[in-house]
């Protein structure tokens, strides 16, 4: 199967219906990918919402009974719960569905499920790069997952048909499919991604409250991400701790270095400590891919 | 006179046309506030090309020209250069013109400009709020300023005519008017700004280049301000170094902090860190003008 071909979906169930799992569900609505899209969650009342504003087909609190007929599941629930989840979802699920996550942390994840030899054979780990600051399906849009990379992290032993039916399905929803071992995974993503959101909070509350009326666009961008919940991102930092330290760690030797050519008042070497920093955001711009249209 | 009237400019000068002069310059134009516009530069080839596209009346590379019939004179160099055009612009200009700037800056400004009797009779420090990590006059906009504070920063020795036409004039641009003592503004700006700066720049180039693919939406927008130019950045950093320092300890605790709770796995510090971080955010979001309609 190409990486471009869509595999006809009949249920999809999606575990988990917040701001990630309420895109999936937008998006395989939107893009007509399955005839049934089925959201699993605890909160009914907020199942029964994102069922009557078009998110998902039909809701259920039981996981069981809303995996029973998938054919693909997506497990888009907080890190700390996506072992059990994915567990019990290959546990219930159809033989020959698929079981994929969205988690943003994967080595952890994937080392507990290969241990379970039911979900080894069914889970192909994923991370598909998106977000907001926001959480909740309110919160979710169907482009959420276009023209973003989605790593797979499979393993030796996952099945390579699994691997496949993964690409081609977050290809589905409008991804760029990178394939890396779980462990490069969490490395690099403790630089891209994890570093950048603890950064923006130790900035934001870096700036005392009775000065935040003069704050600059820079402290705006800056501290976005630090509106994100603190029960999702204590949980991604716990599951990615070593690598994240090591970010930390590189980012404080970028710090000092600024402050000793501070200290010191050189002009050059604050000059090229800045250029540098310029050219590196320069590069990632370029390599932004350009917008694809509405399908 | 009270904040809100316009003074009725007959000609306004301003000393450099890139991003804040050129938008001082079309707000002036789309306001009607002024007969004529005269933009001073160094590069006459720039300064024609903004002249024809509307964001300045006049165009000349002679300061002591150019701000020869001004009744109100900006200073929009680099902060690097405010002193020597202030002290230029107060010794050409008509005996009853008012000087002000846009620097980023202003304790060691103020501080050298009052030390010249000229200057310290005419001249009004400022700073307005805004900005772009871009450059130069073809990213100037009339809106730049609309809503944005305005630290003025008068000393003792400042006129109070001169306060009140200063409070008039970037009041009339659209912003709203702070008065501070120009060293409380320099400690403030250091962590609502200079801060935020340096952190972009410092996470920015944390991450190695061949990891850019996988970066996420927070280090895109906690590192935009990166992309700022490196020469007008270094004279910023190097004008405001004590405080800048000072805030940057700040800093450096925060992340400690963090790095504390992850090295523990305190799942509770963790929680309370980030938690901490995002009711600072809430209050900057809280603080935010609601946009005034165009006039």
């Amino acid at each position: 199967m190409g990486e471009r071909s869509l595999e006809r979906l009949d249920t999809v169930a999606i575990v988990g219906v917040g701001l990630i799992g309420g895109s999936v569900g937008l998006a395989l609505r939107s893009r007509g990918l399955a005839t049934k899209v089925v959201g699993v969650g605890r909160d009914s009342r907020a199942l029964q919402q994102a069922r009557q504003r078009g998110v998902i087909d039909e809701a259920t609190t039981d996981l069981v009974e809303g995996v029973g007929d998938a054919r693909v599941v997506v497990v888009c629930t907080p890190v700390s719960r996506i072992v059990q989840d994915v567990r019990r979802a290959t546990a219930a699920a159809p033989k020959d569905a698929l079981v994929t996550d969205a988690g943003s942390t994967k080595r952890q994840i994937v080392e507990q499920l290969e241990a379970d030899p039911t979900a080894a054979a069914t889970f192909v780990g994923a991370h598909p790069i998106t977000g907001s600051e926001r959480s909740g399906w309110e919160h979710a849009r169907a482009a959420l997952f276009r023209d973003r990379v989605c790593v797979l992290t499979p393993t030796p032993r996952t099945p390579s048909a699994q691997v496949a039916r993964a690409r081609a399905f977050w290809t589905s929803l409008g991804c760029r499919i990178l394939e890396m071992n779980p462990s490069e995974h969490d490395e690099v993503l403790a630089y891209t991604s994890h570093l950048p959101h603890a950064l923006a909070a130790a900035l934001a509350s870096s700036v005392p409250a009775a000065w935040l009326a003069l704050a600059a666009g820079a402290y705006r961008d800056g501290t976005r991400v630090a509106a994100a919940d603190p029960g999702l991102w204590t949980a991604i930092f716990r599951a990615n701790r070593g690598p994240l330290l090591k970010a930390i760690g590189t980012l404080e030797e970028r710090v000092a270095a600024f402050k000793y050519a501070m200290m010191t008042d050189d002009e050059d070497a604050i000059y090229r400590w800045w250029d540098e920093a310029r050219h590196r955001r320069s590069l990632y711009e370029a390599r932004q891919p350009t917008a694809t249209p509405d399908p």
